[in-house]
This record gives C-alpha cells, structure tokens and sequence, in this order.
C-alpha cells in the first residue's frame, strides 16, 4: 500500500546535521507528514517511497533544519540607544548611572508595559530572527526582578509561540541582575527568586532555571543555592558563566548536570572537562563580545579538541547585544573566533537543541522529528557564514507548514 | 494661488542632515514635486504652503535622506565562501592560491559571465542594500582587468539602474589588480588602463576613476599616472589608500583634488592634511576591517578635528567585504572606531554624497534636491547605529516614488 505524506519537498539539497560534516544528501526530497519528518533522501527515490498531497519543488534551493537561537532576552521594553549615543559622545558609566540608566532602566521599561505593550516592542525584534530562518526560540525574564513582572515576562514569551510561527523554549532568569529594592542584599534577593520558583513551576511557564554568575552578578554560592531549588522543582538549568572572569560557573552548571553553560570568554580547563563530563554544551555569544570590544576570545579551540559541543546564539538584549540576526552571529564565531562554518551551522542546529534540552526534537533532520526546515538559495551550506548582513532564506517551514519568511506582525499586537 | 505638490507625507519627524546635528524638525511633513523636496517644514505649517495630489501619513516615523552606499564592487560573479571555509579548515593563502583562489577567482567568473549572468547574481545583493534604505549606489568595475571586460561590468552597472530603484554612480577601477595576461607588467597594464579611458569616456559608462593604491596593487606613480589621464578626460579620482600600509596615497588624490580617499586604516597626519585642504572625503570602510580581523583602526579623531568629512560605506566584494548592509557598516564604525551615530548617519547621506559628488543632488533633506528618502520605524535616529542585524525600514521614496522597502527582483533577470 504506499504511504500517503502532507507535504514533499523536492528538488533540494539537504544539509541534514545528522552524519558526518553537514550531512549532505544532494538532489534530494524530504516528506513531512503530521508535522514530521515521515522520509528523506534522493530525489529519485521518493515516488518509491510514498506520494504527497501537497508537493513543493525547492528550486535547487538547500534545504537545512529551522535555525535555533538558543540565548536571547528578547522580550523587554524600551531599548537603550540614548545611552550608546551619550556614550558614544563621551559620557561615562557612571554619568549614564546617575540619570538613572544601564540595565536598571531597561528593567524599569519592562515593569511598566502590559502584556500586550511587551509583546508590541517584542515582534519586531523576533520578526527579524524569523525571516532569517529561525523556528525556535529561547526567551529569558530577567528584567522583572519581581515575581509579578518575572511572571509577565515568561507569559508573554509564551504567548510570542501563538501569535507567530515559532516555538519558544523559556527560562527563568530571576537572578540576572539585583533589584533596587533589593540593595546591599543580595542573599536576600536570592531567597525570594528561589520563593519564586514554585508558582513558576505550577504555571508551566520556565522550561529551564538560568543566572548571571559574575563580580557584578551574583557568587558561585548564591547560584548553587537557586540550582538546588531548581532540581527540586525538577527544572533544568544553564548559566552565564565566565563572561567577565573565571567564577567556576562552568564547573558548577556541569555538577548539576546543566544544559549549558554561556559565554565562556574567561573558561578554564576545569571548567571545560567538567562541561565535557556532563555533557553540557558551550554556547558562543559572539554579539555582546563584539559590542563590548572584548578582546578575550573563549578558548573555542580547547573546547572543540576536549568534544564539548558549542552552540551559537544571539542574545539579543538591549543593554550588550541589540542584534537580532543569527546570521550575523554565525559569521562573527568564524571571523571572529575561527569556527568553521559547519561548527557555526552545527552552533544554531544540534548544538543549540541540544542546549534546550530538544536534541530529540528538532536540530537535524532526521525521519520522526519535528518538520522545521529553512529554505536557502545559496551555492553551498558555507555561505550562510560567509556573508555578512545579508538574507539567503527563501522559505521556512514550521512544524511542517511553508510559509514565506517574511513574517507580518498581528495587527493586533 | 495654491501650490499643488505631487505628494505629501505627513506625520514624519525629519532627520535633515542640514544645519545642526541631525537637522531634526518634528511633527513635520515634507512635500515633493517632479521628484523632488518642493516644501518641508513643521506638519501644521503645511496647509498654508500647499496642498498634494497624493498624501502619505507617515505613521510618526522618523524621515531621512535615502542612504547612500558611496563604495561597492557589488557587480562581481561568483563568490569565495569556500576560500573562507577552506582557511577555516586550516587552508593556507599559498595552498588558496595554488588552487586558483583569491581576487583571480573572483575576475575568472566574472568575465566568464554574460551580461545577464552578472546582473542576476548582482541583483540579490543590491535588493539587500534597497530593503534597508539605499537610493544611491556606487558600483566599481575592477573584476574585468581587460576592455571589454570592464566595459561589460560598467553597463551592467549601469543597468541596474534601469531594472532596480535606485541611482547608480559607477567607477573605474581597472587599476584594482595585476591580471595575469600581464604578470611582472605592471607598468604596461598602467598603459593598458589609461588606453580604456578613451572609449569608456565616449560611452558614458564611467562616472569617476579609482585606483588600488598599495604594496600589492598599484604604486603611488602609477596611480599618479592613471590621474593624469583621467584629468584629461575630465573624470574625477578616488583613491583605495593607506589600507594596509601608508603610501602617501590620501595626499596623492587630494592633490588632484581628489573626491575621497577610501579605507585609510595607516593615513598619516600630512595625509589628513592634504585631504582636509582639498576637501577629499575619508570613506571609511568597516566591513573590510573586520573580515580581516585588522587591528589598526583609521585615525577617527584627527579626521574629526582637522574636519575632514567622514562616509561610511559596506565595501560589498568577495574577497574581504561579503556584506551587504549598511546600517551594520554604521554600528561598526561607532562599535569598533567610536563615531558618533550622527557621524555614522552623515557617513551615509550628506558624506558620501560629497564623496560622489553628488551632494548638490542628494545627501540632505533640502527644497531642490533629489526626493529620496527612507522611513525608519524608530524611537530617534541613534536607533539606526545602535541595533546590528535588524532593519527598522518601513517605507523608501525614490525621485519621489514611494515603495515598499522590500525590493522584487525583476523575472528577466
Ligand atoms: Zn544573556
Ligand atoms: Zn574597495
């Protein structure tokens, strides 16, 4: 009896993730059925292995797993452009802080807008992500610093996942920065983030538990402390780790077995075989290093030769890494750090499923996963790293939907 | 009697880039006839002046002269992603080179490439420069190194005019590599060059003449050589100078009174003074800067204080500059060489006009210019070099036509 699919792409090269190098299958079709991968391979033998009701011809076009962007804050409020252009004409750190800005104001903004406000600022930042390719989505909080406003924050990046065509992943991120009213108090503030954490967990609405473990974030022993009460919500973690110095952050995301550890310029050879024990990925945030003028590369080659898998993300927040384009991030981990272009392409496929947790999901494609692909007119996978500010993405398909990459934006948000 | 405009878009704040700082005029609105600025002032003033045939409400987004993208070799054929993976995966210069690599790659497929060719494999990259804004766009042959082949890449050039909406200014830059017809030749290739003036003169197909100034190119007398000749034929020069060594060439084409010198990472002190004197434009090229991972940034403050005019433009090439967005080119210069946003958004408008000699035509949002403009979906014009990888472009006027920013590509192409 032959088997009837959804849909069958034809006429595409596949860079399926999954194999050796880019797992090339060239002259190929890939038949989604139920928002699945149902079949894959050459072109030529698709008419053997079933037939579709809908079929589309793919244009010579390569064919690769939706992208993840498995870092962002990209729901808040208000941007912080006014304080880049004062800097810019000589204001210092402390000139900004004193008219009240930094991170502070970003999460002043963010307390202030509603849920449909929040949501507002938020589309068009994650519209752009979305026409380049990207069918996941990590969303953080960490600019409520209340439970209320925590709570908004998440409850808004789940409702990005109904209003556009992309399934968000969330975390909880309550200890990314110390709250004024919090001040001088920092156990404190932990203790009420950790308070926080059952009423997120009873409304489903953290996917995973994260921190900024810095001098000016929050210690090692603070962070272990909200990993503790994480586990015993059940809940996954990761963490920003070695950004600014070595704090053990590695090391300690890996003892509690945590999806991944982020950032990493400061990282040292305990903490990357402690990650490689656990299986925790890396995962490369080239935009705030290049919007810091950082001049310490993470150790990309120590951890490639020790196997620790690393993702590449954008992290897209207002305060070090206004950039909404995971393009433009794979080709800084080249240019900037020397990945390779499979190591870039891996960074925002497998590697940064497998930062969420959803390697059994999405990532490669492979028969049984998710159907979420993007569509690339390009001469070969290595491009996408190679240019630089520029959109090969001519399709996308979600859950195995086609649709065009430009996304509109619900009028009413 | 009342004035009758052809259009009228109201509810725009200005960004003129005329007068003081960004020129800003609020709550404004701007009126255009026979494509070009018939009126512009505050929106409730508008009444009184005249009226328009067809109206545009701009939404309360922010107006600005269309960018201008004042140095490309974006007509090439082909490109050099897998010398880029090829150098990741450890490839030397010497083993690229052996394998036929390097700007020779790039001359092979373009003189291979009929007209047609070219243009379809141009056009992808030229729509990425529209979606964000450009109406002004310089093209450069350079990639021919013979007549005809040179010829073909001008009209090419000059037919994206036809095809795209955007006006083109082209140059010559036969001097940008030896060819091999004429290895160890150099000075006979200065001959073959200054031999094209002639006929690319008559056909009308080269705005101004350029050269590649360097210990790898073209020595400061050949250049000198090449300038003679095109001030014979009443072509204006720019020059690529001082990119990775000083060779007196800023000075050189400033002595001809020259329109910009471009790149000018190693431009010395009398440099700056000769080009400040001859009112020669500095166009800074960031893209190049950190493909290459170079690390002497051009000398930002001296050109600000000896008020030599800055532009800023994205070097669009295969080889060290596969960039296609200039609002990146604009946070790279404030990211990496510290411009102000204001000096990154003159770059693109009334500077680079000036380093086109088009600033009577373009540039700045004044009655009797050109009527290209771009809308921004912004907060202020800061947010233009602050956010990298996002495109806040809503709307684009070209001669006074208003479009969508989203450029098709023509079917015949
Ligand atoms: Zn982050
Ligand atoms: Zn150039």
């Amino acid at each position: 009896m032959a088997v009837e699919w959804d849909l069958l792409i034809t006429n595409v090269h596949l860079a399926t993730m999954a194999g050796e190098g880019y797992g090339e299958i060239r002259d190929a079709a890939i038949a989604v059925d139920n928002g699945r991968i149902a079949w894959l391979g050459r072109r030529d033998d698709a008419a053997a292995a079933g037939s579709a009701a809908l079929e589309h011809d793919g244009g010579g076009c390569w064919l690769t797993p939706g992208l993840i962007d498995c870092h962002t804050h990209i729901v808040h409020a208000g941007n912080r452009s006014d304080e880049f252009e004062a800097r810019l004409n000589g204001a210092t750190y402390e000139d900004i802080a004193r008219a009240g800005g930094g991170i502070m104001s970003t999460v002043r903004a963010t307390r202030a807008a509603s849920d449909e406000e929040l949501l507002r600022q938020s589309l068009p930042r994650i519209a752009a992500l979305l026409a380049e390719g990207v069918t996941t989505l990590e969303i953080k909080s960490g600019y409520g610093l209340d439970l209320p406003s925590e709570t908004k924050m998440l409850r808004v990046a789940r409702r990005v996942a109904d209003v556009m065509p992309v399934s968000v992943a969330t975390t909880f991120l309550g200890a990314h920065a110390l709250p004024p009213e919090f001040k001088d108090r920092a156990d404190d503030y932990v203790d009420a983030v950790i308070a926080m954490l059952p009423a997120l967990k009873a409304d489903g609405l953290a996917d995973a538990v994260d921190a900024f473990c810095e001098r000016i974030g929050f210690s090692a022993a603070q962070t272990e402390r909200i990993f503790a009460a994480a586990r015993e919500h059940g809940l996954p973690v990761k963490l920003h780790a070695e950004q600014l110095s070595d704090q053990g952050g590695a090391a300690l995301v890996a003892r509690f077995g945590g999806l991944s550890a982020d950032h990493l310029e400061h990282l040292s050879a305990e903490g990357i075989a402690a990650m490689e024990k656990a299986g925790t990925v890396a995962v490369l945030l080239p935009g705030a290093y290049y919007f810091l003028r950082d001049t310490t590369p993470p150790p990309v080659a120590a951890l490639r030769a020790a196997g620790v898998p690393m993702a590449v993300a954008t992290d897209n927040n207002p305060g070090t890494s206004p950039m909404t384009s995971l393009l433009l991030a794979m080709n800084m981990v080249c240019t900037l750090w020397r990945l390779t272009p499979l190591e870039a392409l891996a960074g925002c496929t497998i590697n940064a499923a497998r930062a969420l947790g959803l390697d059994g999901e999405v990532g490669t494609l492979e028969v049984g996963k998710r159907a979420d692909f993007a569509l690339w007119h390009i001469a070969r996978p290595a491009d996408l790293s190679y240019a630089f500010g520029f959109n090969p993405c001519v399709a996308v398909v979600n859950r195995g939907v086609w649709r065009d990459p430009i996304v509109g934006i619900p009028a009413s948000a």
